[in-house]
C-alpha cells in the first residue's frame, strides 16, 4: 500500500523485465530510467535492449546483483527494471466511435485478474479499459507482468467520478450492459452489435447498485454446473468474446 | 516440489479453510484428519465446522497459532486445514454420455490457471477435465484455492499415456478441437453440440504436436488489438462458452 501511495504522489511506476520494456519501447512509451544488474547479461536479449536504451539517451544504473534482488518485485529477476510515467488521460480525449467496445471494472481487487482483463480486452479490440477508484492499482507489479504488455496498447482510465462516466456513456448512445448474478437475460441473448459498454465488478460482492441502476441491460452467464460463480476475469472474457464474436459474423 | 511428490507417494493432500472444507463435507469427500488453531474461532462459520468434523468422527487435533502459521499456505490463515485422499480415477470410470464435453488440458504451468480453468469448466458443465502428466500439481495449493470448490464437482483425471485418451475419444466419436494460433478456423465457427474434446496447452508453447495431428479441427480465437495471445484459462474459458451457447440456444 506504502509502494502504491508513492506511485501515485511521483506519478511514476516501475515496469520490470526483458519483455515489458521491449513492449514499452514499441510503444512509444516514454522511460525515465533504467537500473540493472549483471543478471541481465544472462537473460535472452538483455544485450541488446540495454544498448536500445542507451542509444535513447535514457539514463540506465548498474547495480550488484544483491541489491537488485532485494528491490525486484519477482523471484527470478530478469536483471532490469524502469521507471516510466503514468499516463492520466479522461473520458473527453477518448476517440468518439459509432460502435465502440468499453468495459468498465467495479472495485476489482485482484491484480492478476486486472492484468488478464487488460489482456482480453486488447485482445478483443476494445475501446478503453475504464477502472473505478476502488479497483487495485493499476500500476501494480502484478498487475502490468499480467498485462503481458497490453497496459500501453489500448487507453486505461481511473475513473475520478463515476457519474461522468456514466453521462459519457449516454450522451454517446453506448449501452451499459451490467453483469449480475440475478439477471433475467443470458450474455448471448444481448445484441452487441452496437456501441457497448460491458460492468464486470467485485471478486466477492459483484456489481456495486450505481451500474445495477445505470445498466440498459443486466446480463448473466449461464452456469450449468455446481459452480457458484465465475472468476471476474474469466466473466468478462466471454461476455467480451461474445461481442467479437457477434461483431465477426 | 518436494510438497508435490510427498503428496504423490502418499496419495494425499491438504486443503485449507473453512469454505473448502465445508465444500468437501457437501461433496462427501473423506476426510482423513484436521489441524486447526484459535484462529478458527474468529473466522465465519469456523466453530459450526468443527463441529461436523467432529460428529463424523474425523480426528481433530489443536495446535499453537504460531505453529499453525508457519505450516499454512496463505499468509492470513484461516486456522483449518485437513488431509484429503488424493482421487484417482480413470478413462473406463467415465460414464458415457451422447453429448459429452470434456477439457484436456496439455502442460498447463501455473497453479492459478488450471485452478481457474477448473472453476470454469464446472460452470460450463463440462463431464471431465483431462490432464496431461506434465501439468503443475491439481493437488497444489494454489490450485485447490482457485477451484473455489470445483475440485470436488466433476471428474478431474490426470493421464499416464495420451494415446489412450485419443483413443477414448476416437472411439466415444468426440471430436477433438484443439486450440492453435496457426489455425485456419475461428473458434466460433465450428459445431460444438456433437460430443467434444477441447484441448488446450502450455502457457508458453501451447499444445504439443501430439494433440495438434490428433485434432478433428483446429481453431482459434481472433486477436483484434495488439495482444499477442490470449492467458490460457481465458482462451479455455471463451471456447467452453462457446459450446455452451451453441447447446442452449
Amino acid at each position: 500500500m506504502e509502494r502504491r501511495k508513492y506511485r501515485e504522489k511521483h506519478k511514476e511506476y516501475i515496469a520490470e523485465g526483458v519483455r515489458i520494456l521491449y513492449d514499452a519501447l514499441e510503444n512509444k512509451q516514454t522511460i525515465k530510467s533504467a537500473v540493472f544488474c549483471d543478471a541481465l547479461y544472462r537473460t535472452a536479449g538483455g544485450e541488446s535492449l540495454l544498448t536500445r536504451l542507451v542509444d535513447q539517451g535514457i539514463r540506465v544504473y548498474h547495480i550488484p546483483e544483491k541489491l537488485y534482488a532485494e528491490i525486484a518485485d519477482t523471484e527470478s529477476p530478469q536483471g532490469i527494471m524502469a521507471v516510466l510515467p503514468r499516463i492520466q488521460i479522461n473520458l473527453g480525449q477518448l476517440l468518439k466511435k459509432e460502435n465502440g467496445l468499453y468495459i468498465l471494472l467495479d472495485r476489482v481487487q485482484d491484480p492478476g485478474n486486472l492484468g488478464t482483463i487488460i489482456r482480453t480486452a486488447d485482445a478483443a479490440g476494445v475501446d478503453a479499459v475504464l477502472l473505478t477508484k476502488g479497483c487495485v492499482d493499476v500500476y501494480n507489479p502484478k498487475t502490468i507482468r499480467s498485462t503481458m504488455g497490453s497496459i500501453f496498447h489500448l487507453p486505461i482510465l481511473i475513473l475520478e467520478d463515476q457519474q461522468e462516466a456514466q453521462d459519457f456513456f449516454k450522451s454517446n448512445q453506448i449501452r451499459i450492459l451490467t453483469t449480475s448474478l440475478s439477471a433475467k437475460c443470458y450474455h448471448y441473448e444481448i445484441d452487441y452489435r452496437q456501441a457497448a459498454a460491458i460492468v464486470v465488478g467485485n471478486e466477492a460482492n459483484g456489481v456495486s447498485d450505481l451500474w445495477m441502476e445505470a445498466a440498459d441491460d443486466l446480463v448473466k452467464i449461464p452456469i450449468l454446473g455446481k459452480a457458484e460463480s465465475l472468476n471476474v476475469s474469466t466473466a468478462a472474457s466471454i461476455m467480451l468474446y461474445e461481442a467479437v464474436r457477434q461483431r465477426m459474423e
